[in-house]
C-alpha cells in the first residue's frame, strides 16, 4: 500500500507539473530517498517521467533511482537516451544493479555500452550476466569482504577500513583460502568483540547456509528467510566463493513470488501490474480464458444431451448456476489453500491422501449443509414437483464433494510431475468441476424423477 | 517449498521413529538448526512432536525451536508441560519471542509464568506486551544498542565489546540524547572505518527511517522493504527509541500478508495452512459460501421469472454456464489484478476511472472476441434458431464488460471506504456478476427471440 507520506509527494509532484514550476520540483527530487522517486515514475505519464529524470542532476543520482524501477519503466527511458548516456549512468550502479539493467537491453545495445564501460568493472559485470535472473547468480553481487581465514581481527579491521564504502554488505565476512574457496564467516560484531591478534579462523563458523550459483531464486528465499540470515554467500561447483545474495533483494523475490503465484491462479501475469498496455492485457489473459471458454462448450454440449429431461421438469434450469457456482467455489478454495501451502512448504506433498481425505471431508460437510439448506428452498418454491428438492440438494452435496476432492488433488499431482501448480490449476479445476456438476446434477435428475 | 535437505530429514526422522531409535533421533536434532526442527513438527502427529521435543535436552535450545513454530503448536505443546517447566524455557527467548509466547497464552497462564520469570525481565516482556501484535510495537525487540550521541568511536567499539552476544541486531547503533529520544543512527562499519577519537556526532545520519509503535506491521514491512533497511527503530509518541524491527520478521510479515491475500480472495483463513481440524475449516469457509448460495437463490428466482421464454427456446439453457463461467472468471482476474495492485501500491486509487477504464476495455475485447467464438459455434450447433447465435454471443460480450468493470470498481470502491478490498470482493464480485449476467442474458432474449 502506499503510505501517507508518497501520496502527498505525489500530490505535490503532480501541482508542480501542472505549474511547471520545475525548480521546485528539482529541488524535491534530488532531496526525497531514491525509492520514493521511483514511486512516482509509477503514477505518472511518460512525458512527466521524462521531466522528472532529466530534473536529476547526477549520474550518480539517476543511477540510484533507476535501480528501484521497474523494467519496463527503465527500458522507455533508456530508448530516450544517447548511448553515451546510458554507459555513464550505468557506470555508478552496483555491479548487480547494472547487469540487470543491461539484461533486459536488446543485445547490440547492451553490447554497445559494455564498449563504453571500463575494463574491470565490464568484465565484473559480464560476470554477472552469464547467470539466469532466476537463480542466486542472477540476484548476487560481487561487492563483499572476502579475506584469508589466517588474517588476525586487528589486520581484519584495518582491510575494511581501506575498502571504504564499496561493499554492499560489510557486515559479514567471508574467509577463503588461497584458491578462493570459502571455508568460514565471521561477522563484524564478532571481529570487532574478539581481541585484536585473534586469528579469524579460530572464531569463524564453519557451517554455513551457502547456495550455488543456479540455486533457484525461490530457495535462496527461503533459506535467508528460514535461517534469518542478512545475506548468503554463493559459490560455484568448486566452492569458491563468487558473491553474495542479500536480504533486501530477497525481500523483493518473496514479494514477486507470492504475487505471481495469486495472479496465476487466475491466469493473469505480473507485468500487468507494472505495464497496463491493452494489447498486453488482453494477450495474457487470452490463454487462460480460452480453457473455460472450451469447457463451456463441452457444458453446453453435454446439456444438449439432456433436453428431453430439461423439457419435462423446466424448473431443473433454474438451479444449474447455483450448483456449479457453489461447487467451483469450493473447489477454488481447496486449490488456492493447496496451492499456497506448497509454495510455503506447509503441506506435505508426500502424503497425498491426507490432505485430500481431509478436504473432501470438509466438502461432504459443507455439502451436506448447502445442498439441504437448498432443498429446503426448491421445497417451497416448487411445492408441485416435490422430488426436485431431493435432486437439486443431493446434486448440490455430491458436487460439492467431487470440487473439493478435484481441487485438492489437481494442484498436489501437478506439482508431483513437477509443472508448476500454480499455473495449470485454475482453469482445470474450474472447468471439469463445471463438466462434473451439470453431470451428475442430471444423471440425479434422471434416477430421481 | 521444502527443500531436498529438509525431505531427506523428514524421512530419515519418520523412519527413526517407527523403529522408536530415539538415541540417534537425539543426536539428530539436537545437531540440526532449529528452525529445521520446527518443519519437522509442521508435518508429523502430535505424539511424535512430544518425543522430538521430549528429545531436546536443553531449554535453550528448546526456546530456539520453539521460536519458529506456529502458534497452535507452541499452544498444544506449552499445555502439556507443568507452568515451572515453561517459564524455564520462556526464560531462554528472546524478549520479543517470548512476549509473542506469552499473548498466545491464556491469561492466568501467561500471569502465572510471568511470576516465575526474574523482574528485569519480566518487566521487559510486560512492556512489549502492551502492544497490539501487528503492529510495530508488537513485532519489536527491545535488544539493541543505544549509545549517546556525544561517544567517540573508541568508547562506542569499547560498549560492544561489553554487550556481549545479547543484541540481536548489532549492526545498526542508535544515538539518542539525555531523554532517550532517537536523534540519529551509525552504522557498525562507520564506526569501524572512522578514526577513533571521531564523535558519533558528527558521522551519524539524522534522516532516520523510523516507525511508532502503534505503525502497523504492514506498513513497518513496506518501508524496511521500500529502503534496503536491515532493522527500523521504533519510537513512541515523544520520540523515545522503544526498540527496533529487524529484517527477519518484516520476511515473515510480508509472507502472512500475502498468503493473507489470497486466501482472503477465496474466502479461507490463513490458519487452515497451519491447523486441519475438520470444524474450523467448515466454520472458516461457511460464511463465503453463504454468500454465494444466497446469490444462487436470487439467480434462482430471476430464472423463474424466464420460466416462459426457457420453454419457448429450450436451447438457451445450454449456454447459461459458459455465459456465467467466462463472465466470473474475467471478474475474478480483473478483482485479483487490482487486489494485488492496491497492496503492493502499484494501483493509484485516486485514479478510479482511469483502472476502470482500462480494464472494461480489456473485457470488451476479449468479450467480442470470445462472443463470436461462441455466436459461431451456437450457429452450427443449433442452426434451427439462427437468432440463439446472435443472443449468447451478445450475452456473453455484455456480462464480459461488465464482469470487468465490477471487478475492478468493487475493490477499488471498498478500498477507498477503508475495507480491506480482499476480503469482500470475492463473494461480492463473483454472486453480483452471476445475477447481472443471467439478466442480461434473458433481457437479450426476449428482445430478440
Amino acid at each position: 500500500m502506499l503510505q501517507r507520506k508518497q501520496e502527498v509527494l505525489l500530490n505535490t509532484t503532480r501541482k508542480l507539473l501542472r505549474k511547471n514550476a520545475h525548480i521546485r520540483l528539482k529541488h524535491i527530487v534530488e532531496h526525497v530517498h531514491p525509492a520514493d522517486v521511483a514511486v512516482l515514475f509509477r503514477f505518472l505519464p511518460d512525458e512527466h517521467q521524462d521531466i522528472i529524470f532529466s530534473l536529476l542532476s547526477e549520474n550518480k543520482r539517476r543511477a540510484e533511482v533507476m535501480s528501484h524501477l521497474e523494467d519496463v519503466i527503465i527500458n522507455r527511458l533508456l530508448s530516450e537516451y544517447d548511448i553515451n548516456d546510458v554507459a555513464e549512468i550505468i557506470k555508478e550502479m552496483d555491479d548487480d544493479d547494472a547487469a540487470d539493467m543491461l539484461a533486459n537491453l536488446d543485445e547490440d545495445q547492451s553490447a554497445a555500452v559494455l564498449k563504453l564501460i571500463g575494463r574491470e568493472e565490464r568484465e565484473e559485470i559480464e560476470d554477472l550476466l552469464r547467470y539466469d535472473e532466476d537463480t542466486a547468480g542472477g540476484l548476487m553481487t560481487t561487492d563483499l569482504i572476502s579475506l584469508p581465514a589466517e588474517m588476525t581481527a586487528d589486520e581484519a579491521l584495518k582491510e575494511i577500513k581501506r575498502q571504504g564504502e564499496e561493499p554492499e554488505m560489510v557486515f559479514y565476512l567471508y574467509l577463503v583460502d588461497d584458491d578462493g574457496r570459502l571455508i568460514g564467516v565471521v561477522s563484524l560484531r564478532e571481529v570487532v568483540q574478539s581481541p585484536g591478534d585473534t586469528i579469524l579462523e579460530d572464531i569463524m563458523t564453519r557451517n554455513i547456509h551457502k547456495v550455488r550459483t543456479d540455486t533457484d531464486q525461490e530457495e535462496v528465499a527461503s533459506i535467508i528467510a528460514r535461517y534469518d540470515l542478512l545475506a548468503a554467500p554463493v559459490v560455484d561447483e568448486e566452492n569458491v566463493l563468487m558473491g553474495i545474495v542479500t536480504v533486501d533483494d530477497i525481500i523483493d523475490v518473496i514479494r514477486e513470488e507470492a504475487t505471481e503465484d495469486i495472479l496465476k491462479l487466475v491466469g493473469a501475469h505480473e507485468e500487468l501490474l507494472e505495464d497496463y498496455s491493452l494489447r498486453r492485457n488482453v494477450m495474457s489473459r487470452l490463454p487462460w480464458l480460452l480453457a473455460t471458454w472450451m469447457g463451456g462448450i463441452l457444458v453446453m454440449k453435454l446439456m444438449g444431451g439432456y433436453e428431453d429431461t430439461l423439457k419435462k421438469v423446466l424448473p431443473l434450469a433454474a438451479f444449474i448456476p447455483v450448483v456449479i457456482g457453489m461447487a467451483g467455489n469450493l473447489g477454488t478454495q481447496s486449490a488456492t489453500i493447496v496451492v499456497r501451502g506448497i509454495a510455503l512448504g506447509k503441506v506435505d506433498v508426500n502424503r497425498l491422501w491426507d490432505t485430500v481425505g481431509k478436504e473432501t471431508m470438509t466438502g461432504l460437510v459443507l455439502g451436506t449443509f448447502y445442498g439441504t439448506a437448498l432443498g429446503v428452498v426448491a421445497y417451497f418454491q416448487y411445492d408441485e414437483i416435490p422430488l426436485l428438492s431431493v435432486v437439486v440438494g443431493l446434486a448440490l452435496c455430491c458436487s460439492m464433494l467431487i470440487a473439493a476432492m478435484v481441487g485438492t488433488l489437481v494442484p498436489m499431482v501437478l506439482h508431483r510431475m513437477n509443472v508448476d501448480p500454480a499455473v495449470a490449476t485454475g482453469p482445470f479445476v474450474t472447468t471439469s468441476i463445471d463438466l462434473v456438476g451439470v453431470f451428475v446434477y442430471f444423471q440425479i435428475s434422471i434416477l430421481l424423477l
